[in-house]
């Protein structure tokens, strides 16, 4: 069963939504999805500035005539999109995610979160007593599907509107497996990029955590760093 | 300050030692060093069984010529080697390590394990007391500089006579920053490979963790997965 991405489904019409939208990770995400043409619901604290931030996503060089971004509170993007990716601070993620536990019920929750502490040794990874951030997801929002994907996306990559390309592969780590060809689809929406099955939750922590060591690679060869699995 | 082979040091006159060098790791690494012309002293509790391995590695197609293949007991290997590698199975790392704190005073020390345990969902990261392997090797040789590296090298591919090139970035976590060109001269002794600084120690744990998702990759997708770091 090699990687195929001739064999993924059309995940064209599904609306994406981004929990978290307005920050670089989430915006970047947006921004790639809008660029493929997929529909997306921003989603922010304030449909104010959830609204704003659509707009200038839209106006963003090489978004699809097709694509449409819309801007929602939290609540709302959860409730009218069918895949919502949690892409806000680990700091408010407990929070965030517990309060959307209604909205979410039977949605695909993509979590892309990395609990990192900085001191001035750089980066690190932080404990995180249900072991990683998807797997608090998946604690607290028992009717949903949820999986960890897009965990090492470049944001200024994403951002960088003159990138057409970004070589990647998103590692998607879930306990079930239907979802990973709609995940490994949606990645794939994104040039260069392609979605692999990497294992269970409980094998998400060390991904999660690697965003730290592609931060000190990032720093000593002056990169954008993403990793990509090799014989597949 | 991009990756550059070409400016990586000549470490062709280093004997490599391998403890634990009739394990599939350490055999496989061997081998490799080996085919590259290096000098490597297999590591073994007993001289005899690392003198076997030694002549059974020697004896393998694509060995260079001018490659010395040796066998000894492990304390004599570390004694007799410019740069250690540790390939024993977790659950005796400690005490081999601690036993050999004495003859790995002053060498640069390599550290490969994973610490892993595997039950009928397949395998998954070990807790350790002191962060990672590295870091209780660490602890173990205060004499030592120790790195970790090599710790997704896929033994069947590094023992197939037939495959030359081995496309797999090593990364390499250290809080000795000068032995990160030693490695990668060494890592980049073995067609395909290239040895990539990627963080301190403290962030090596999620490094030999994922190899738990290298594993579950090679299940579902029937591959040797490794990885490679883009934009590099």
């Amino acid at each position: 069963m090699a990687y195929e991405a001739s064999a993924l489904p059309d995940v064209s019409g599904l609306t994406v939504g981004i929990i978290g939208g307005t920050g670089d990770q989430g915006r970047g995400l947006a921004y790639r999805f809008a660029r493929a043409g997929q529909s997306v619901l921003i989603g922010s604290r304030t449909a104010q500035r959830a609204g704003q931030a659509a707009e200038e996503i839209a106006a963003l060089p090489g978004v699809a005539p097709g694509a449409t971004v819309g801007g929602a509170e939290n609540a709302e993007v959860a409730r009218r999109s069918d895949v919502v990716v949690i892409a806000v601070p680990w700091d408010g993620h407990a929070a965030t995610v517990a309060a959307l536990a209604q909205p979410l019920a039977g949605k695909i929750v993509v979590d892309c979160v990395n609990p990192l502490g900085f001191d001035k040794q750089g980066p690190y990874a932080l404990p995180v007593a249900e072991g990683s951030a998807v797997q608090q997801a998946a604690a607290l929002l028992p009717e949903s599907r949820v999986c960890a994907a897009f965990n090492h996306v470049s944001a200024p990559l994403l951002a960088d509107p003159e990138i057409d390309r970004i070589d990647l592969d998103v590692l998607i780590c879930t306990e079930h497996r239907e979802l990973v060809d709609i995940v490994a689809a949606l990645a794939a929406r994104i040039p260069g990029m392609r979605g692999i099955y990497a294992g269970r939750l409980r094998n998400a922590h060390q991904i999660e955590a690697f965003t730290a060591n592609l931060i000190a690679i990032n720093k000593r060869y002056k990169a954008h760093a993403g990793i990509r699995v090799t014989d597949l």
